[in-house]
This record gives structure tokens, C-alpha cells and sequence, in this order.
């Protein structure tokens, strides 16, 4: 297994070591999963060709990192408005989402399962408050994937950098605002000394996904049994990850804001109507690509229009209803 | 295994039978799961017993439905203004819950999974409409454990009615309310052709998650290669119950409301405002009960404090700013 994660990296390399032991153990070392941080084998972006060519068996890493090999990997990790993790799973499992990520995967000999997810992320770092949409024009951001195409439509300066080279890029002022993940990596990596605001919510990644992405012959070569055990084992994961990303991510931001002075603030009406709307036209073009990525992106769209309606009434209702009654937690 | 549910029930009878598949699959038949839907070996609500005197090794159930052998049971299953499913999985895998509940279900010889979650459920149905904390005088509402408790103290008739008796009782005017889980399965019992106001959201079960509850003798004769599968098979069915519910709850209510003709209603703030204030004080009275209970509610509570403040800023915003900028569904 090659990761795009460092070793024992919060929520997401502990999560692939976890799976990789769990296939080991379930299978009783029949499939014995080896675990190669990122660099140690291949780097990071590299671990999808590293799989579909078979120098690895299986990669654990968010499925956006491979936009290049086609933009509708995008759909299969994150996308600016789209769905939260329980709609994302919803879609995956029981809404038509499964086949269509085996179509694009199956394209380059890789079968693709859910193996994790970090839940909603924040909006960002920033060195200055954001007062207004027109804060947005000029600054240096950092952001991958949609989330930057959707900035740059912004009048964002989108800059592209590697996790490690964020801290000192904000330190010198390289840069003046940084998407990351969430308050659990990102206390680990102290952008909190170099920047003192943290906006919610993030547009860019309602929900992000990590794939547990295995080479096709690879697979097909297991048993019957280690081939549900292989799935079994990710969908546990799926699962486990959100929980313990959901866990952390309140402990670790009440460290940021109790105990390191960190603002946290809610994005203003006119700049995320701004995200909202430049979203929108982001996420409608890349369906534009081929057939195979305008299905994915029709199919992903009538997903949240049915899934939102649901959650509406259901969470996000009781989750308000909650606040507004017991107050601010 | 012994369920709580008729064959095939949707959701929930369809999550025991994959999850019986599941572990016979994937021990290659060395654990092989028989699956025995409600009646055919036990009444539903003595699967606890079974499992516990071994007449049979899973049960697989809500386990408030055992709140008269410890009633903090409750807290593993359901609790009004309690935790959401994402929540309650943090709280369970990755806060402490996992012990305690291992503690409570261990005094009667049980070790238990979460095997499966329905998300946030519905109010419940209403012959008539609700306007204020006035209309629920008296009502004749059918409403099971500690959101019954909590209806009682807001003069609320409450009437403990099993499943199959609630169309009848609701038809005939022997009851003018129930609740029950959520559109998927509400759908299937037909509540809306005799009662036509469909109130959400549930304060009464904001999540309602599944054990399978293994007999520790029985799971202590397994390899230590079974026990992981059958652990990784109960969390990977945690996973994918919720995400069927919440797909197929989407398509459910639509058909409810747009061929049906359901009046769908948010209760009135103060309607809301007393179930809250009710459900508080019916909560904090069971960690009277021992010790052991005292325990798990002021961890379940503390979870609350911490969870909610990350849900807050992370899923709430974000679903109610996606709402804000792209409309209702």
C-alpha cells in the first residue's frame, strides 16, 4: 500500500495503517498489506500510477489528487457545494455513485473503494480578517483541486503548494491565506503561529474521501472471501476515519482557540455567495469534458438536489433546532 | 442471529440479512450466520435474552428496546437531544463510548457492535395539526422509551403500541399520533392514509443506532482472525445501514409528500422548546440510577458539549449556508 500521507499523519495515515492491518489480520496473513509512507516508494502524487501499473497493490490517498488523469475524479473526493459525508456515502452505496467510480477507476485497471473521509473542512488561514468579497481580489491563497478554480474566478492569486512548504510560505508572507484540512492536521502543522484567522465553513469540501484504490489483476487474482474481506475491511475504515476526524476536530479546536488565541470566524454573506455562485458555474464545466464525466456530474447534482432535501428535515433541522434551544455549545 | 425485525424490513431487517451475508462470506462459512426474523425463534424484544442464555449467539436490535434490564441502554441507542450519527460514532469508536458500553452490555454476558444507524428520524404523525405546547394536552400519542418519558411530562397520553398495531389504532382514533423511524419505513406501513401532518424533526431520536450483540462466550471460542472479521463486518454495516437510509429516506419522502398529499410541518418553536426542556431533565435523572449509569451519561453528555461545538462550524454551517445560497431543495 502506498500512501500519499507521512507515517502516522493524523486521521489519514493512521487510518491506512489501521486498514492495512485489518487486511492482514482478517485475512490471516493471506494478504499481507505492507504500509510505504509518502516518498518511501513513490511520492505522494505518484501513488495512482504506482497502482496501475502494479509497482503497488493498493493506494490509499483522496482521488482528486488524479484530476489530471481525468477532472471527474474530482466527484469521488470532494466538490465545492456538494455533499457531506453522510450524502456522499448515500450516493457512493445506494445512489448510482459506485458503478460510475468503477467506470472511471476501471479506465486505468484500478478498482476503487471508500476507505475514509475527514468530514467538512474549514474555510482557511488567513492572515487578515475578510471583511467582504472584494478582500478576496489580489490575495495569495493556496488551494488545490475546484476549491482553487472556484478562487481564481474570484480574483483569488491561487497558489500551488506541496503541505510541507505551507508553514514557512505563510511565515515569509509568500502567501497570505492557506486551505487546509482541519483543526486536527492543522494544529499538528502550527499555521496558528503565523496566521490568527480560521474561517468556516469551508465551500471547497463539504466532505473529502479517501480512496482505498487496489489494481484491478491484483484483485481480481483474491479469493472470493478476501475479495469481501478487502471490502468489508475498507467500509469499516470508511467509517471509522469520519469518526475519529469528528472526535479530534473538537478537541483540537478548542486547543486552537482556548489556548493559542486563534479567531475563529464565520466567512461573510457576500463572500461566500461569491464561493456559492462561481461553484456552481465550476462544478457545470467539468461535466463538459466527455460523456463518462458529464454522467458522473448529472448523476452527482440530482444526488444533492434529492439528498439535501432530505437533510433539510432530518440533521441539519435537528442540529439547529438544537442550537437554538440548549444554546451555543 | 435473532433480529427485532420482520424479514426484509426496510432499512433495518435488509442490514441484518447483508450483515449475517457478510460474516458467513468472508469466514469462508466457518462462522455461519443463520438469520431468524422477529417471531420465527423469539419475540422481538426478548432477543436480548436469547443471545444472553446462548439459545442463539447475535441479536441484532435497537438496544433501548432493553432499557428494563439497565435503562442506560438508552444512551446506546437513542437519546432525545442527543447526538447525531456522526456524533454518536465519534463518541462510540474514538471517545470513550466503545468501554462504557462495553462495561454495561458485559453484566449480562454480551459483547457489542454498532451495527448500523437510521440517522435522524422523524417528529411523527399527526391526525391534526400542532399549533402549540396546548395541542399536546392529552393527545393519545404513541411513542416508545425515553421520548415517551419526555411526551408524558408535557401531559402527553402516551400509549406503548407494537409496530404492527399503530395503523389500526392511528385509523380507528384509538391513538391521534405515533411516531415511528423516518419516511422509508413510514411509507411502507401506510401512517399517511389515515393521518395526514408529518412533523419533523425528531427531538425524540436525532440517531438510533443497531447493536449486534454477540454472546461473549460464543465470541470468545472464535479465532482471533473471526473476531476481526466479524468486528470490521459490524462497523462496515454501521456504515452502509446509514447510508441506505439516508438515500432511500430522500426518495421516501417525496413520494410521501408529491403523491400522497403529506402535510410536512416543522414544529412550532415552542412546541420544540418544551420537548428540549423535558428531554433534559428526563436525561439527567437516569445517571441516577447506579453508578455504571452516572458514568456513561456524564460521558455521553461531555461528548454532547464537545461534539456539537465542532458540528456547529463544520456540517451545520456548511448545510445551512448551502441552503442559504442555492435555495431549499
Amino acid at each position: 500500500m502506498v500512501t500519499a500521507w507521512p507515517k502516522n499523519f493524523p486521521g489519514l495515515g493512521v487510518g491506512a495503517q489501521r486498514l492495512a492491518d485489518n487486511i492482514t489480520a482478517a485475512t490471516d496473513g493471506r494478504v499481507t498489506v505492507k504500509l510505504y509512507a509518502a516518498g518511501e516508494l513513490v511520492p505522494a502524487f505518484e501513488v495512482f500510477d504506482a497502482v496501475a501499473n502494479r509497482t503497488a497493490e493498493i493506494y490509499h490517498s483522496p482521488d482528486y489528487y488524479f484530476q489530471g488523469k481525468h477532472p471527474a475524479f474530482a466527484f469521488f473526493t470532494a466538490v465545492p457545494m456538494g455533499l457531506i459525508t453522510s450524502e456522499f456515502n448515500a450516493w457512493i452505496m445506494h445512489g448510482g455513485g459506485q458503478a460510475l467510480w468503477n467506470e472511471l477507476s476501471g479506465r486505468f485497471g484500478i478498482k476503487p473503494f471508500a476507505a475514509g473521509n475527514t468530514g467538512t473542512q474549514m474555510g482557511g488561514w488567513f492572515r487578515n480578517e475578510i471583511t467582504s468579497v472584494d478582500d478576496l481580489q489580489g490575495l495569495k491563497f493556496r488551494a488545490p483541486g475546484m476549491g482553487g478554480e472556484v478562487l481564481r474566478k474570484l480574483g483569488v492569486n491561487v497558489v500551488a503548494l506541496p503541505a510541507g512548504e505551507i508553514f514557512q510560505a505563510l511565515q515569509s508572507g509568500a502567501i497570505d491565506a492557506t486551505e487546509f484540512v482541519g483543526p486536527l492536521n492543522d494544529l499538528a502543522f502550527g499555521f496558528y503561529r503565523v496566521a490568527k484567522y480560521y474561517y468556516y465553513p469551508g465551500f471547497q469540501e463539504p466532505s473529502a474521501a479517501i480512496t482505498a484504490g487496489i489494481n484491478q489483476a491484483a484483485f481480481d487474482e483474491l479469493s472470493k472471501t478476501d475479495q469481501i474481506i478487502v471490502q468489508q475491511c475498507c467500509t469499516a475504515d470508511n467509517d471509522n476515519v469520519y469518526a475519529e476526524f469528528t472526535a479530534k476536530n473538537g478537541q483540537a479546536l478548542s486547543t486552537l482557540v482556548n489556548q493559542h488565541g486563534v479567531q475563529l470566524k464565520k466567512y461573510p454573506d457576500d463572500v461566500f455567495d461569491g464561493f456559492a455562485k462561481a461553484s456552481e458555474e465550476v462544478v457545470a464545466a467539468i461535466g463538459e469534458h466527455d460523456d463518462l464525466a458529464k454522467r458522473i456530474r448529472d448523476s452527482y447534482l440530482k444526488a444533492r438536489k434529492d439528498l439535501r432535501a432530505w437533510t433539510q428535515i432530518a440533521e441539519q433541522a435537528f442540529t439547529n433546532e438544537r442550537t437554538r434551544t440548549l444554546g451555543d455549545a
